[in-house]
């Protein structure tokens, strides 16, 4: 059994990584912290988890997450870059939700995240956590970073067209679609039921976030080619609580079947799905689960490739993905506490 | 392992049931039918389904339904009534959906479905599924007729009221809302998106088809008091997909600690959880799952109760209902298969 | 031209307001206060009012208010109770949209509100803005008390009945539901899209403030009957962004036609449309509009009357109640900006 | 007086239709036709509109259309070109929904709408009635093509672009969501509230019929530039009634101040809005408003620009364009009737 802890579980990432917990084989939640809820019984909080969590939430201070043995941030920015290097001084391992270890290029990140880096020293070492790249130096990691939400997706659509050479690598577009519950439990207007309801907009079009993870991400998977990886990407605030559409767009230079490169690329990922070609994905297939499907179509046959992924942003895009990644670095099954099935309608 | 066979499998709960059968150790799924989709892979109709499902829909006039030990009706109301014979007497045994053996009293049986029942001589054998009444009746059942959505969390709302003797029996009110869900897959105009988001109304408030039906189940619980009992039942069609949510009000006629009446009444029950005073039970908390979470209140500590309940309609509401039913027809653990947690947010 | 100064605009109530009086042929805005968004253009807070507004957010210290013939109080309480006296005695009308000048009872207010009354010798000046009970009072009225959402809808469900011997008055039941504007624009977690979206609960069981507001105007209409009227009232949160639908239950001591009483009352009510019998309101068909929309059942024929009411919480249950309650002090037609259509679907 | 015949008014485009002529001072509403429903009072089918219209709806066969000054055709395709020449000759002049008078090219038209054209002696005749290209036309026209609720938000987004050679011309990309009722008003599983809701998808992905209609129309403005004009068009539905927003991708070739551009363009236009730079506009700011609002965005500075346009598909998408049509060609002024300001929230 592994020993469990998990930091800031209040949240939307927190309540859905208990869920995937209660019903790991092999995991034991030893701790779950939250300053403001200390001492209130999780599944009062939760009620949802009623009958499975009998554990109330510690004050982080005086949580015995040294003696865990892997640590889940699932914490806003800033919170894992100043607690990681003394778990791993005591031994653990941790998967942190947020983007503090997500970028190798330290003035990048300081860039969009406008704070200094309290652990510039462990970037190297931080494993980018997508399995479908990073699979084996998942497996030895002591520090992974799990992908952004949008990151995931959007590299999921792309993975296959970015390691070869069919299309224009210098303008992939990526519109992407998220729920509400991306944003997380927050208390901003924005994100209020009468703002959000019937209601479509696009947002930080300027410059998002997870522009800078994907390409840093995708770039360094071009190898020799150099790094001249483009992208615009605009996310959209869907009137929905859970789901990630990401439609990419790609110009064809050379033609292949690419539905037998994704085919190929993806045999044998447990978790990404090539649907048959001319499929619409719909986010609710996924909802609940780490599955990301993809389907792939050439409107009006096209010189422009149209890929369509979807994905639960807070499974697959944050804490299925945390417990995949958990699964390689603790060498249990990769699926193992990640077999639901989506629940439709 | 016990094999099963699903009578009509494309609408809600055919899709939930398939759902949580997949989870069922001692079950093997081994037809599922539909005249409209005969031959088409059931993971292709229901893509959550996919790498879950490997077969195809069998028309039901070819599917090996007397072959199977245990076959569900997740059909309209009038298909079961005229099956169930011939499946009985092959020796299966049948969980009903619909509403074809619900009742006792065959002339307010037709009053209400305007059709003549097709096997009134299975109406005195066919057990009403709610385990929280019948369970002992449904362990030795050959015929259960699954509860409807809005009886079940009635019920379960005043069965605790019924069975004593501390408030008005003759004018209960259960003001009832419920997810589109609950109206089934089929295309009418008024379960359009653009029909019922953002909006809101009663229906059916002349007389819905379950008032009878609750009527009947909770008059026999009654006893030697006699059929008095009274409801005056609304329901309300809630913008949202899944959920019920009963708000039952009832006249204080003898003081008691109705907080500890309903502990007492569900105490072992695996699917009735009683929250604390003072709860406000959302139906969120139950989605996907098989429970019925209850609260009591006193507003403004007045003589009136009030007794909310929330269940997920089609899980204990219809499909896991029916997989509970089928745990103790079979004699397996009551909760195999139902161990969901809710997926929240 | 009435000059007309609106206080607080930057909320729902305060943004439906300046919608109407955009209409309004006989009224020009002359100030809309705002401390935080002071010297913004009102029609870059809201977008929706490019073109239509020109004026910026000024600061309530120096905003012209007592040049203003009519000040609307789009404030959460306690705004209005400090700064009636100054504007009423420079010669100014107020509406007050929050609850400071709702209850006669100044020990019951303190109760329900938790501080001292500021204002307490204009609790009895005050009226009541509920046309449909008060209208000549408020023709004369210097300061009116604009309902709350939920008093308005209930009141106008229950009206016909409080004011005859028809039903027992002692144990009336409201169950109410709301969209979430309803709440305010306030940033709350139980208010996020993510939290009320596709969910359904009861909330302020124990006790909601609507419900001394209700009690005490409904029991001013008893008359000599004495003060008896007992009501439960429970409100619901509705995954919808606008809306209340009322389902009231009273039960039936003396026969009469309730279609014709609730006809006869609302004959001439420029704003209360008595549906034909049967009728299932949805809120929908009243979205934008000053309408309040009331059905009548009597489920199964017993003795339980059903009324069903159904109004915009913002228009109705505020900003439109408002600006009729303005009509009516001003002399103008009672309908003057008030003739919107409901958008539908 | 207008006398106006509205063709198909049970429907949303009829509906709301008959909600915009309610209140323009120069029409008369003197037939709705519905084969359905004739005889129904029109308000009992809409209760939205009682009060508003005393009329019933008449049988199309019996109708007074040919008495019409104008008559609007809110059916499916296949109707008006089976009806418009009769009318014509009756003298009348026809704004027609349907896709049946948009494009020029009979072959184009009948590989898409898979039937032969009844009239194709009136394609050359009918003007595309998008005001902001062909107001000219479409004041003396006699029949009107609305354009499509796509292709207005995708045309309106594009046409400074198309009129001008700032960009690459032969690989547009529009992103386009849209509320469900574009769809319309049928009973189609897919567009169920439990199918839709809480849920994302593209549709239409190998080709939808709005991409003929964008292609011919925006073709014909790049004049000698040849017929050049490339665009990859993706639709998705959007779980929220009405609204549309284009997300659309240029690839700039040579610099200009783009903002300008727009601005001048569409300076004088009453509906179309030109935001703010950095403007990202939602779809309820212009919810029930004949308004089309536009933004423009250069992510992170690079050669692409990011077009955002929103729209009311069932108003400037449909019944308001159809208006604004009729004013024109009546010699109205163009806003008459359509001042409408947008329902938020």
């Amino acid at each position: 059994m592994v020993k469990v802890g998990v930091v800031g579980g209040t949240g939307y990432t927190g309540v859905e990584l208990l869920r995937l917990l209660a019903f790991h084989p092999q995991v034991e939640v030893a701790a779950i912290t939250s300053r403001a809820e200390a001492g209130v019984k999780v599944a009062e909080h939760f009620p949802s988890l009623r009958g499975r969590y009998d554990i109330a939430f510690t004050d982080p201070a005086s949580a015995p997450l040294a003696q865990c043995d892997c640590v889940f941030f699932a914490t806003p920015n800033g919170v894992a870059m100043s607690q990681a290097r003394a778990l791993l001084e005591a031994g653990g391992r941790i998967v942190d939700f947020s983007a503090d270890f997500r970028l190798k290029d330290r003035s990048v990140w300081e860039k969009w995240y406008k704070v200094s880096h309290a652990s510039p020293e462990l970037l190297d070492e931080a494993v980018y956590g997508l399995p479908e790249i990073n699979r084996e130096r998942i497996r030895g990691a002591r520090l992974v970073a799990n992908p952004g939400c949008y990151a995931t997706a959007v590299q999921l659509a792309l993975l296959p067209l970015v390691e070869t050479d069919h299309v224009d690598h210098r303008h992939f577009i990526a519109d992407a679609k998220s729920g509400v519950s991306g944003a997380g439990r927050k208390s901003e207007v924005d994100l209020l039921f009468a703002e959000a309801s019937d209601n479509f907009k696009a947002y930080a079009v300027a410059g998002h976030r997870h522009h800078p993870e994907i390409l840093e991400s995708l770039r360094s998977l071009e190898g020799a080619s150099g790094r001249k990886l483009g992208l615009t990407f605009v996310p959209h605030l869907v009137p929905m609580v859970r789901g990630i559409l990401a439609t990419v767009y790609a110009r064809i230079t050379k033609e292949t079947d690419f539905q037998a490169l994704y085919e190929r690329r993806y045999a044998g990922e447990p978790f990404v799905d090539v649907l048959p070609q001319h499929s619409q994905p719909e986010t609710r297939w996924v909802r609940g689960t780490n599955q990301c499907r993809i389907a792939l179509h050439r409107p009006m046959d096209g010189d422009t490739l149209v890929v369509l992924a979807v994905e639960d942003n807070l499974v697959k895009g944050a804490a299925g993905q945390a417990v995949q990644n958990m699964n390689l670095m603790f060498g249990f099954a990769e699926s193992e506490g990640l077999e639901q099935i989506a629940v439709v309608p």
